[in-house]
């Protein structure tokens, strides 16, 4: 074990949890030339990071002082504050700075700062936008929210992750935010994806057949991705090319087809759903978007 | 008038409908220098395509006699039965080819080419993938389904069209069900990027700051869905990065943050739903794709 360093020294790094992210942190760590230290809740996980120079800690409280920085990736908030809010580990964190890569929800993000301030911890929250097989190379995407200063200060050695870095806020739940934001659009859009699988088996189109056409489609998404952020930030709902009205017979024809077929149409019965609404406010020659009305309270 | 034309006649072409979409297929008919004859449920849509050199016709048995080629484009099928479904039409249609570019079910599909085959009528079923303001440009995307015969006949007409224009296969329901199948990508994207922006507002996040993310989630869709395609095809679930455990992990965060806000979570709960079926099954490691076979009747 090294001796514990201030927060200032920019050659040494913890990292708790060693699930496949935290290992590939872990390994661009090392690969940067930083002194690193591991650990897990279950024992035996760092067995080719040692090979490659970290140093395993046999507690957490042991590997948070040895660094100025840790790094958190655990599955979840829940098991992060099982890592962190033991006494002893926030005795040993006073003074250090936790950056937390954990993904969960704004409101534990919230929860997690406050409880680091009243434990003289300096604290960041961060969201890892990308696969493990990105982390070290420039196609990695990491969002952070917290103190700015602190953001810079462990700039260098956040770098050694790769790619881009980008410090969205002082607010420390706006990472979490974005995270849960884009996540939505992609577990949202990867269902759609699978139901059109579905029914296209269903009517005897291999998922192969319908791909270059998906493609076409996923194509289109980012300019009209784009130009609905204007609009709405504008309060702009009227597209002129789409009505609601025109969005919802579609809806309903997928409906239909899927169901007859016998295949879960839930997912775009509740999309059909809030299209639905829309119409009913009044508001059907206004363009899709204006479900984002119909869904948020009143 | 001009006088009825056989369907070898590549000069002449009748379109039924003129909302926005059959507005704008007439009017690419006409700059191709094709005779053009147009008719419009309700009266006086064809104004401007008058102007340009389009015949107007006062009945659909009228327009139809008019060419070879008559290309219907009204709402649904619904509407396209209530226009050729009568003894006159029918009759004038009779040894004529429709080819129909309205927008329905593969179920609505068959139906049209049954009811066609009984009256001597070619039928050739099609889907336009693409908004009015690309036809006549070479971003038009059509699909076909029915007869390859006829569609290789009546392609330099439809070529007029512009863009690309694909013939699926002779079972008549093909295009139709590409058509569903894409619309139910687009639509359940559109709604969850919707759903990401009422989030994202509730926690101060505008559209336009999300946009640029967004953008690189949109991104990399386009490879996900392909390599998706194969593994589906080839019955492979194990995508080796991302478990469903660790997709319905995230899913739950993005519905607690919604719903928190006391925003509208049916889509993603409905996909989580989806997704917790799967692991119940016991195929919890898989990718998420798994969820195609859990929707699809047993
Ligand atoms: N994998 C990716 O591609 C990816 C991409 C972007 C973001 N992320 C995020 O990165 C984080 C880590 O993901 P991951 O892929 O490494 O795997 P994971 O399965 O999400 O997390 C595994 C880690 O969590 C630990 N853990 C679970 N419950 C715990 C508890 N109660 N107490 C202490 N530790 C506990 C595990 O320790 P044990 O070994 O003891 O169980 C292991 O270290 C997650 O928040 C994930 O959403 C991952
Ligand atoms: N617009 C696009 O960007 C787009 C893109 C791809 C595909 N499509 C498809 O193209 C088709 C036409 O769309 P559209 O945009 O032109 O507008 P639309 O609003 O879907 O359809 C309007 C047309 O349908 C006719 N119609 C409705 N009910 C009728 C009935 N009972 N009997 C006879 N005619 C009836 C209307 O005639 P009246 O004027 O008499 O009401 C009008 O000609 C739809 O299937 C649509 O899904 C459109």
């Amino acid at each position: 074990m090294s001796s514990p360093t201030g927060s200032s020294d920019q050659s040494a790094v913890t990292v708790l949890g060693l699930g496949p992210m935290g290992r590939a942190l872990a390994g661009a760590f090392l690969d940067a030339g930083l002194r690193t230290t591991v650990w897990n809740r279950t024992p035996g996980r760092d067995g080719e990071l040692v090979a490659r120079g970290a140093t395993s800690a046999r507690t957490a409280e042991e590997a948070v002082a040895a660094s100025g920085l840790t790094v958190v990736c655990v599955v979840n908030y829940d098991a992060a504050d099982a890592v962190l809010r033991r006494p002893a580990v926030a005795d040993a964190l006073k003074g250090r700075t936790v950056v937390n890569l954990t993904a969960d929800t704004p409101n534990r993000a919230r929860d997690a700062a406050a409880w680091a301030a009243e434990h003289g911890i300096d604290y960041l929250d961060g969201a890892i936008m990308t696969p493990t097989t990105t982390i070290g190379t420039p196609d990695a995407v990491f969002l952070y929210s917290g103190p700015e200063a602190l953001h810079r200060a462990h700039r260098p050695v956040l770098d050694a992750l790769g790619g881009t870095h980008t410090h969205l806020g002082t607010e420390i739940s706006r990472a979490a935010a974005y995270d849960i934001a884009l996540l939505d659009i992609f577990w949202t859009a990867m269902a759609g994806y699978a139901h059109a699988l579905a029914v296209a088996r269903a009517e005897g189109v291999t998922a192969r057949e319908l791909a270059p056409f998906a493609r076409g489609i996923a194509t289109i998404l980012p300019p009209l991705f784009e130009r609905g952020a204007e609009d709405i930030d504008n309060g702009r709902y009227a597209d002129g090319i789409n009505p609601i009205t025109s969005a919802v017979s579609t809806m309903s024809h997928i409906v239909h087809t899927s169901e007859e077929h016998g295949i879960d149409a839930s997912l775009m019965r509740a999309a059909e759903g809030l299209a639905r609404r829309a119409i009913a406010r009044g508001d059907g020659t206004d363009g899709f978007l204006r479900v984002v009305d119909v869904m948020s309270p009143h």
